[in-house]
């Protein structure tokens, strides 16, 4: 399925894709990589630093998780990547056995590097401003690569397309991503596409640098996605799309989409992608947590998710519910003895973290910073999004797709 | 048992002690309340603001815990009694149905009402100083109870024994703590006299309150311990013990210990108290967490601890283990792929919750600051203190107490 030969990666040996079920574009699938397998869609909490915020890994077991997200950036960074490899890589540090799918660092180096403060990003994407930012300087991108300083201690960095596969392999992912240059949106259409050429150098780069680690034996049975960039414009999309897919990776990741835009604006440039990439490889939208945002992207074929969204307003006090968001700090529900999530266990069987606490307790430890509370919003939203794609799974197999779009638009969008 | 008639409380219709072993003064014992029984010694985690700080009453089932601390000099001010009593008392409030324990908001108002910032106290008793004290003025202590000013507002408030125990009353404690004096140490001989003085008149006070409460049915099967005081003065101690015993109670605390004292201070004035309170009750050493002076209590007769020392080092990076205390921020730790506790499954089969974790990771996860970190050490301070009262159990019941008390010792004294 790989359009390049010679230096491409060898994707059919390392990722599956078996293609469960359709729903016109929706796609309810199976991924096996050298781990095991997970199902798609699928939702994939972020662990910034090594941890979602407030969990373990005993947590991601309880909720059911199948992928969770580490950041390249934050980790190589502290602890470095020198000691996630000497314990062991991700797998042993975080004393999970589930995959963990590492993003490049590159969308952190540039929204960390942006401007001081790094606060003009939507910062939705995993661990990028906000998610502990705090000693930030300007990046710069040249063709071949990105010289930034570290947001921990200012020191001066470089990392390469090259650096960007040898970090990942070396932190132990079971699915890396190339290295991009993401643009915010809206910037001129000129910068858009000088950063969806730069992309796919880069993205070559990439794959080349795999083909050597694969063939020296050192991947470990690695996936590597490529990414897509070219903003909202959808016939730019369309062509890095292309482009990408004419390289071969195992994945596509589409980036620089959740990024300013609207989700009108979002909608045709995701079409013009998952329009041209292989239909026998998963697909996944960087960044992107909110429901609606969601069952559009299934509805127009991608696979896969990640947002910081559902741990990140959990700790500030948001709840995801079936009727919507609600601040839990809010006084109505200073007497309120529902409990925060209503509904009956899940399809295993498994009670909802959200089930034994009432509102009116967790309105209290969120009003004192009791950080128990962030605790257990965190994992009810993350069961909340776990849900959800069960649910867009379950509609697709049923055939079901567009009823349950709606339903979930009627609240959500 | 009951040395006094007429107004007392009515021990024996509210919990019985029932003695399984005894090894020299040690004892082995089960305490059954209207809600239950729990094993002796115990040791019960602080719940200051109705959570062990990063805990939930899912942690509490995992961990096997049986008693919970909650504090009413928090609770009473944030959410406030009537909050907790219309979302249904503790139980229904934390979502957990094991005991809870209240302590009477005495030692709160004083300690954190000694001097501005509340700093004074060593704050191991639960809940003190230290544990969210933001706005100190000096409390009032007169004949008939306390004046002070809330810690979370200013405002100036008023508490009497008969207020403390209809405070807890309404929080719905399985076991309520008489309201007391509790002086630092050291005080001059006449402060502690007179702190002792009026505790025994407060305690008659709170049993007589208790015991109206039984007679209209408004006291749910809740249990009234007294607490006696005298400081480090043996004989002091003594009489109080006599004195509050005299009046009778469900249980006995040993208040106002373990508050500036040396341990070989401490040791005496523990004997003191524990020969002369009735056999047939439990006796509660209150604010105690440190293993060296739990088996020196356990030896002198103590069945019940609780301290905030497990989540409050656990969650400032100091783990409790075998070999003494460790802190996981110290660099030697950066690269141990150890996990934080290498001891097999506890008795009851469960995996211990620093079994997961290399030191490493969470010498990562603490010093960025993640709160994942301070959960995890939380968990397992507080598993190694259940830990140490379980190993005292088990040691009774064989004969084996010395033994087992000198190797606590060769470690933690």
């Amino acid at each position: 399925m790989s359009a390049a030969g010679g230096e491409a990666a060898a994707p059919a040996e390392t990722v599956t894709f078996e293609l469960l079920a359709a729903d016109g574009q929706a796609r309810r699938g199976c991924v096996t990589t050298a781990r095991g397998t997970f199902q798609t869609p699928v939702f994939m909490p972020v662990g910034t630093r090594g941890a979602v915020i407030h969990l373990d890994a005993r947590d991601y077991d309880e909720l059911g998780l199948e992928v969770v997200l580490a950041n390249t950036y934050h980790l190589q960074a502290r602890p470095g990547t020198d000691v996630v490899e000497s314990l062991g890589g991700l797998h042993r540090f975080t004393g999970w056995d589930g995959h963990f799918l590492t993003d490049s660092g590159g969308f952190q180096i540039m929204s960390l590097g942006r401007r001081p403060g790094g606060a003009n990003q939507p910062g939705r994407r995993s661990g990028g401003a906000g998610e502990g930012a705090s000693h930030d300087a300007k990046s710069k991108v040249d063709d071949d690569g990105v010289t930034f300083r570290s947001t921990y201690d200012g020191t001066r960095m470089r990392m390469t397309p090259e650096d960007a596969v040898d970090i990942q392999r070396r932190l132990g992912a079971d699915i890396q991503m190339a290295l991009d240059v993401c643009p915010e949106l809206p910037s001129p259409p000129r910068e858009v596409r000088a950063a969806a050429e730069r992309t796919h150098l880069w993205a070559a780069r990439a794959a080349a640098a795999m083909s050597a680690a694969r063939r020296n034996h050192s991947a470990g049975g690695q996936a590597l996605f490529g990414i897509c960039q070219g903003g909202a414009d959808p016939e730019l999309r369309r062509r890095s799309a292309e482009t990408i897919a004419g390289i071969g990776f195992d994945g596509y990741g589409i980036g620089g989409l959740s990024v300013g835009e609207s989700r009108a604006e979002m909608g045709p440039a995701l079409a013009a992608a998952t329009g041209v990439l292989p239909a026998d490889r998963p697909r996944y939208l960087m960044g992107v947590g909110d429901p609606a945002r969601i069952v559009d992207a299934i509805a127009a074929g991608v696979d896969m998710f990640d947002c910081v969204l559902p741990s990140r307003l959990g700790r500030h006090g948001t709840a995801l519910t079936p009727h919507g968001r609600i601040n839990i700090r809010n006084k109505r529900y200073a007497q309120d003895a529902t409990p925060l999530d209503d509904r009956p266990a899940d399809a295993d069987g498994r009670a909802r973290p959200g089930a034994r606490f009432s509102r009116g307790y967790l309105r209290h430890l969120m009003s004192v910073n009791e950080p128990t509370a962030g605790r257990i919003l965190t994992l009810h939203n993350i069961a909340f999004l776990a849900d959800l794609v069960g649910d867009a799974r379950a509609a697709i197999e049923a055939g079901q797709f567009a009823a349950f779009r709606e339903r979930v638009n009627a609240v959500w969008s």
